[in-house]
């Protein structure tokens, strides 16, 4: 946001960030599950609540979706968040109501072997809400280019 | 679909799924992306030439998403599909005109030690285009129910 652009020389093990907030509401819940995963505790309160959520829950793609938003503007890498992959679970479900934000940190930082000019970090990030309860844990490998890399 | 619903004691290891299709194109790329993912290579065609993935490509997230939507089809599970959680990678980008369908397959079923009435599922998920290229491969952990256990 602040213009501020990151490459892979300027991360260490140990770096933090913090998003901004979104606030979520069962229309939000709803209307992404709609559309991507139309199952009854995600689009229906009342057959969500005889379901396992007892009550709406988000889809945890719409949690992740949602972090990733906040995630582009909190990490300011300079040829952006380029994920090849990772792992997630889901601690506890995204309701109605919650607030969340999420905090990420460098794991660790690999460079490549074959290309100089480039490497891998791994950002844990968790996705909490106003409680700052996990809703979300996320591990994920991230492409990260250095100053001058051949890009593309 | 058929209204035929799945148990625990109805998978298999080895069992498999394939879903129907979906039909990707820009304009799906960069609505999701402005909402969700908003970084160049995801909403930008000149942009995204320039960038690592060398032309528009769909935010792994969206991806993500529309092979949930096949997958809630495709898997009629009793009590609806609960992940855990799982691990993902996407070995290429998906790009507009790429028609998606999901092929899963359960890997694992272990029983819950404490709850008889269900178990955890693993279930691979390769989310592939009309050319049979695998855009993306999650393994997930999946919470099934047995007949007539007690949910919620």
């Amino acid at each position: 946001m602040s213009g501020r652009k990151l490459y892979l020389e300027d991360l260490a093990v140990g770096d933090e960030f913090r998003s901004g907030e979104h606030t979520l509401d069962a229309e939000q819940i709803i209307a992404f599950a709609k559309q991507f995963d139309p199952q009854p505790f995600h689009i229906d309160e009342a057959a969500a609540k005889e379901s396992y959520f007892q009550g709406l829950a988000a889809s945890g793609w719409h949690t992740m979706a949602i972090s990733m938003k906040l995630l582009v503007a909190a990490i300011p890498l300079a040829e952006g968040i380029i994920g090849a992959g990772g792992e997630v679970s889901w601690p506890r479900p995204t309701r109605p109501g919650d607030v969340l934000h999420v905090e990420s940190r460098v794991m660790a930082i690999k460079p490549s072997r074959s290309k100089p000019d480039r490497g891998m970090v791994t950002i844990r990030t968790q996705t909490r809400n106003q409680k700052g309860e996990v809703l979300q844990d996320f591990t994920a490998s991230v492409l990260v280019f250095a100053r001058g890399a051949s890009v593309p």
